[in-house]
């Protein structure tokens, strides 16, 4: 099969909103009066993302659901995407996998393919993702200020769970990993909650990386530090809590590691001032995702991890970084 | 050096006119009111697009200039691009001639870089590149009309030909070779002719995988067929012409498969009726960039290659194709 017939099979598809879609040189999107367009990319690369045996479906929902996270950071609602792919060889079951999981994200984001490229090499997976926002209304990072609580959305440190399982370092048993397994898999973007939080949240964005780093990005781009509350943090694990996963009962520290620092959450952390309390759990009600407080803005710069009895933890959270040792 | 010193030491600048640029996990566009959005992707992959030992300032060049060719293609103002990095390791001179090399033909364009993505991984360069077009005035592959002129800009064929002799297939003399690799590494969008092609051109698209496959991409989507002279082509040749080169005599078979079945060459390729030739030259001269007619759209279906005499010559070229034997 010829790089042509491969784009007609599995990722060809009439537009509905957009001017022009794959098939021209370029994508033509046509956007509303008043709105702005957000964009975000992000590149997966097989070994690092994701493992060479992952279902194939799977990973076409994860590939698009990392950028999709994006738009819902910034409360843009999803327009269009793009698919750069990368394969070593035409392989048919894996193709249909890949697009269907994919499509299916998609589709339930309204969210159409417009354009892209395919090439062979070694696996990887770059979408660029559009979304549109009202003017002046994105969510950034740099909106945070001192005396604003701190939420979380969903459950965090599973997908990390997941990973140390999958990798050998902790054994699950099997219910439990497979519930696990899905967070690490099958994030859900939070768009309903992103756009919901328009002129609430002061500031936002979604956990890559792991919450203490993520956070430091917020901090960093408002100038302002804060406190975070690890046993509130530790209570939203999901395997812990006994939520959509398994009840266990696990390390403190290793709870810690998964939730501080796990990565992959693709959760929000967002910023508000006290007087939003009301209208954040309506957003959240709104957009059916839980919400929960882990902490405050200080106008003291840094990040203080307390425990229970507000005693700063001594212990150090490293963020995963692609290019450190 | 971490991801985010990487990012901010060789790809964060400001933004001029984007809403929001690098390192908040959208970008903000604001389009103009009554602009459509050109958005187009390409995904560079070492060994496939490039050498492993090619100048890293050039490799930013094209990852961008090949972009930059689809904005063209499309009759679009370059705005924005946002670049994904899978890279081996933090090589500092390496990104240090790459950040040059692709800022270099960005400022040229007025392109800002808005946003992207790093990561460890084999080495692949993928950009999305956001241009804008007033609303209906795109130039598409579908346009094209039975009567209309085919034209092809600048010259072609001398990629391929310094592909030939860098894959030792051919000898070419040191001067001559300089030449042909500059116009494969270093190819020039004709971003001002594609915009001054506006409400003159039929349709269009950029040559990238060679001049008959992609020719027949315009015929398949207008559904029409083509006369293409081949002596006319090969006139366009730099190397044979003595053009940005070197005159060169070579052999006629290879002069044919270099220009019509080349690939890389970053040209534009368009129709128009043939009462706008003057308004053609007249936006080739305010573009600074030549033209040339090279055949004629025909309402029977196909693709006609004639020799000088309009005696249908029998040899097949095949394009390129990433996943063809």
């Amino acid at each position: 099969m010829g790089e042509f017939a491969l784009i007609a099979q599995y990722f060809k598809r009439p537009v509905q909103r957009a001017v022009l879609g794959v098939g021209d040189d370029c994508a033509l999107l046509a956007p509303r009066p008043g709105m702005q367009l957000a964009i975000s990319t992000d590149m997966l690369v097989q070994g690092r993302h994701f493992f060479a045996d992952v279902d194939p479906r799977t990973l076409g929902h994860k590939a698009l659901a990392v950028n999709l996270s994006d738009l819902a950071a910034t409360g843009a609602q999803p327009l269009a995407f793009s698919l750069a792919l990368a394969l070593p060889s035409v392989d048919a079951p894996w193709l249909q996998g890949f697009s269907e999981g994919m499509f299916a994200l998609a589709d339930a984001h309204g969210c159409e393919l417009v354009g892209g490229d395919t090439t062979q090499g070694p696996l990887n997976i770059c979408i660029t993702v559009f979304g549109e926002v009202p003017a002046g209304q994105a969510l950034l990072r740099s909106g945070a200020q001192p005396g604003d609580d701190i939420y979380v959305s969903g459950h965090l440190g599973d997908a990390r769970l997941a990973l140390e399982a999958l990798l050998g370092h902790i054994y699950l048993p099997p219910a439990a990993l497979a519930a696990a397994r899905q967070r690490l898999e099958s994030p859900s973007p939070r768009v309903a909650l992103g756009t919901a939080l328009r002129g609430i949240a002061s500031s936002a964005l979604d956990l890559s990386d792991g919450l203490v780093g993520d956070l430091g990005h917020i901090l960093q781009a408002s100038a302002v530090g804060a406190e975070l509350q690890a046993d509130e943090v530790i209570a939203r694990m999901a395997a812990t809590a006994g939520g959509p996963g398994v009840a266990l009962s696990l390390p403190r520290d290793l709870q810690l590691q998964c939730c501080l620092a796990g990565g992959d959450d693709y959760e929000l952390c967002f910023t508000a001032a006290a007087h939003q309390r009301d209208a954040v759990q309506q957003a959240s009600r709104a957009a059916q995702t839980p919400v929960h407080c882990v902490g405050r803005i200080t106008a003291e710069p840094g990040l203080r991890v307390v425990d229970a009895q507000g005693q700063a933890m001594a212990q150090r959270w490293a963020s995963f970084d692609h290019f450190s040792a």
